[in-house]
């Protein structure tokens, strides 16, 4: 059996930052959980369209070899719901994988653990992720141990190259 | 000096098909030049934007480690120019490695190559692949040599796995 990746996002997420990794993670081998507020297809800003396959209190993180937050507005949402944050805490307590993009660091934010940690974001919540005690740069990919963090859909092709090498 | 890939492509182009591959060209390390039938931002048919640096009559093939032909209603503009059916001739007849998708075998058919050649493609223009007398299979990928083909957006990650594998 090939080894499970989650993916935590919801409607008006960036069409490429969620379409990317998902059909990297297939090329890669691996499965892809998605995880939505609601358990039905999920519509990106633009046009992408994904499956969600699991709610909130139906993620089980122990299953998963790493966790990918995609952004968009869907991160605004996702951050308010008290088992999405639960199951990033885990990711982020046990050392796991974890790759966040442009908004999807709202969630990191909100889940208590960027504090201390290296890492970038959208221009637009420098400050939020400042003020919540990480240590920001501007980099088209910043890795921090096993948390990896990037600014925008440009920015992709770094940002999953260097998750795939810590899987 | 990094190798380059060629990436053919025009307005109305499948957002998907311009945007994995590309990014997925990045993150493998190599640099891209995009053609099209005008060198200025190519609009994709939902909402990619991608720049185009060349003119048909300014490709060098002998440049490219390979080349890539995405989808979408591009390829149809495409095929009627005698300088990028050249360009694609040059990649077949010394067999360097070329990935087409959906439609962007339109191009194949009109180069006058893909006779005798395994090749899948979107369905809609199967009859099409058929009679330019290419052995059509229904298959997520296909390669036959050099040849990568795909049938849609949904078998990306088949698709750049086979043709990463023949770079």
């Amino acid at each position: 059996m090939s080894e499970k990746i989650l993916l935590i996002t919801y409607d008006n997420c960036d069409d490429s930052e969620v379409m990317y990794p998902y059909f990297r993670m297939l090329e890669a081998g691996y499965e892809v959980d998605v995880a939505s507020l609601e358990k039905r297809t999920i519509n990106a800003k633009y046009h992408y369209k994904i499956e969600a396959g699991l709610l909130p209190d139906e993620i089980r993180p122990e299953l998963y070899a790493g966790l990918i937050l995609p952004g968009g507005t869907a991160p605004e949402k996702l951050r308010q719901n008290a088992d999405i944050l639960n199951a990033v805490r885990y990711f982020m307590d046990n050392d796991l994988p974890v790759a966040s993009i442009c908004h999807g660091q709202q969630i990191l934010i909100s889940s208590g653990r960027i504090s201390g940690r290296h890492a970038t974001c959208y221009p637009g919540i420098r400050d939020d992720l400042v003020n919540a005690g990480a240590l920001y740069e501007n980099a088209p990919v910043v890795v921090d141990r096993k948390l990896v963090t990037s600014r925008r859909p440009e920015d992709l092709p770094y940002f999953m190259r260097e998750f795939i090498k810590l899987l």
